[in-house]
């Protein structure tokens, strides 16, 4: 009941975290509790944080590797949709006994190479022991150019609804994890797993939007939920056409078998692609961009006068769902 | 497994968490899932991050009221270490379905006590649930000047140590709160009790000492433990005086009762007292600061070449402890 380190704790720190923390002056090897960074002239603080909870966010036994890179990226997805850029995190682990150094190692080698991937160091935080499930917290701190960030209530009536990728692989993902989709070919099994266990922050996409998209969400409470909180805050509603949603070619093959599935990929969560509203007269500025990338940004409906998300079939008639995931909006 | 909030948790967050949020623009009422704030011109950022969870560093039973303000405080005290000056935070919950709408209340009202009493306000974080303990984590934002933060590393040979405060009576309010200290009138149980439900953080005391003292640190593992850390860094030794501690009336009197306790006062941690070197001809200059203060400023000992921390008594012979909280160090 003191906040008092086991010695194991100063050796973890020294052994699995202090490196990842050398490439910045301002973290002191995490040898003191307070970090101290500079901001870019002309810049402002951006700072998010999200908790994975083992058992409500993650599996316990999905791979060390694969949860760090996640904690990284659902952090780094909400910088993505402000347009923001990361520098520095900080890492609160509460720690079961059932944690060994293995697992630390793994997961010290994910956040590895989500640093060199991301261009973002660890800064400190904090290493304690838990009675209950693995609870991991990440604080992402970086900086926005005096105000360029994209926000959730900036859509305009008439504006485009654009997604980036593919929507839907990672709640059908977890779908073959939990063993309830079956009857696909492996590769296409290999792909929704890996697109749930380990999302790409779209970043650079986000930072290329600013100054041209009115309004960004990154998608992880699913598309008809994070369109409902952009519609919300942006004083809209918004018309969503399901036939235009882009899906993987596994996603496809999924919905091919079972069309009730539209319902899990417009509403599960845990894309972690962007959502973002464009006026119509920069449609072929959207299209130029696209051109440059390696996956596709979509448009999906517009917004207009009024409340709510009204779902539009192929016949032009509107969808109603019946998921608790989405009856809450 | 998908990071999907339920309408609760947005109700929760509107109901609880946003009113404290309301003075910071770029807070967005938490409607967005990034932060942005500016920093002063001249000023570096400092964050700092702690985590506390039930059963280990709190009582499940103890007033929802004191757990916020403590968890606030824990992270105020790195900031008064460093001198630095406390902005904003970010704070992530992990609730049990056993915290209801009163608990969050008496938490929340907590949490804007401390923001009143410390002028910070809160900006973002995250709330999920959790089948485990009750596990919060607070990353706490603000600034310092550049180059003036006080480090663990910076003590000299024959540097003076100085504690702030009274040293041992959040060990011994331990003690009393797991039933392991007896004999104490009322209002001693009440002062000891205190000092460990609700540290107080010395901010103003960092950021005075800043320019002044060599090196600081706050005293949560323990004042002979924070010592230690201050000599790994500083490459010192350090000697302390045993009799030289400075105890309260309450402690006193439970050492008078039992002097065995010293061990639990020089050894435990959550005093949020500062520990700090300061040359030997500045000395006059703390005691005119202590002239100012409601709390002392007392000399403990000093540094000198070597390494460890060894600690005399009134006789000037070494003082060994056995216990698993100094073994370590």
């Amino acid at each position: 009941m003191t906040g008092k380190l086991k010695t194991g704790e100063f050796e973890r720190i020294a052994r699995f975290f202090a490196p990842l923390s050398k490439p910045v002056s301002g973290a002191f090897s995490l040898s003191d509790d307070t970090a101290v960074l500079d901001l870019t002239v002309g810049h402002q603080l951006v700072a998010a944080s999200d908790t994975l909870v083992e058992g409500v966010h993650f599996f316990g036994d999905d791979p060390a590797r694969d949860i760090a890179l996640k904690l990284l990226a659902v952090n780094l997805s909400d910088f993505a949709a402000m347009g923001a850029h990361p520098k520095t995190y900080l890492l609160n682990i509460a720690l079961p006994d059932s944690i060994d150094d293995t697992w630390l190692e793994a997961f010290s080698a994910g956040l590895a190479q989500g640093q060199e991937q991301y261009r973002v160091t660890l800064v400190g935080g904090d290493s304690v022991s838990t009675p209950g499930p693995l609870t991991l917290s990440l604080t992402l701190l970086g900086e926005i150019g005096k105000g360029r960030e994209l926000r959730r209530n900036g859509a305009g009536e008439g504006d485009l609804i654009y997604v980036s990728g593919t929507i839907g692989d990672a709640a059908l993902g977890l779908k073959l994890r939990q063993g309830e989709l079956e009857g696909l070919v492996d590769e296409d099994r290999d792909y929704l797993l890996e697109r749930y266990r380990r999302p790409t922050p779209r970043l650079a996409l986000g930072q290329d939007l600013t100054g041209l998209a009115r309004a960004a969400i990154d998608i992880s409470d699913g598309l008809v939920a994070d369109l409902m909180h952009m519609c919300r805050q942006s004083g809209l509603a918004a018309e969503l056409a399901a036939p235009a949603v882009p899906l993987s070619f596994a996603g496809r093959a999924a919905l091919d078998r079972d069309p009730a599935l539209i319902e899990a990929v417009l509403t599960g969560g845990d894309d972690y692609e962007l959502l973002f509203a464009v006026p119509e007269d920069r449609a072929d500025e959207i299209s130029a961009l696209a051109s440059k990338l390696d996956f596709a940004l979509t448009r999906i409906g517009h917004f207009r006068a009024g409340e709510g998300v009204r779902i539009i079939d192929a016949m032009g008639d509107e969808i109603e769902f019946s998921s608790p995931g989405y009856r809450h909006f």
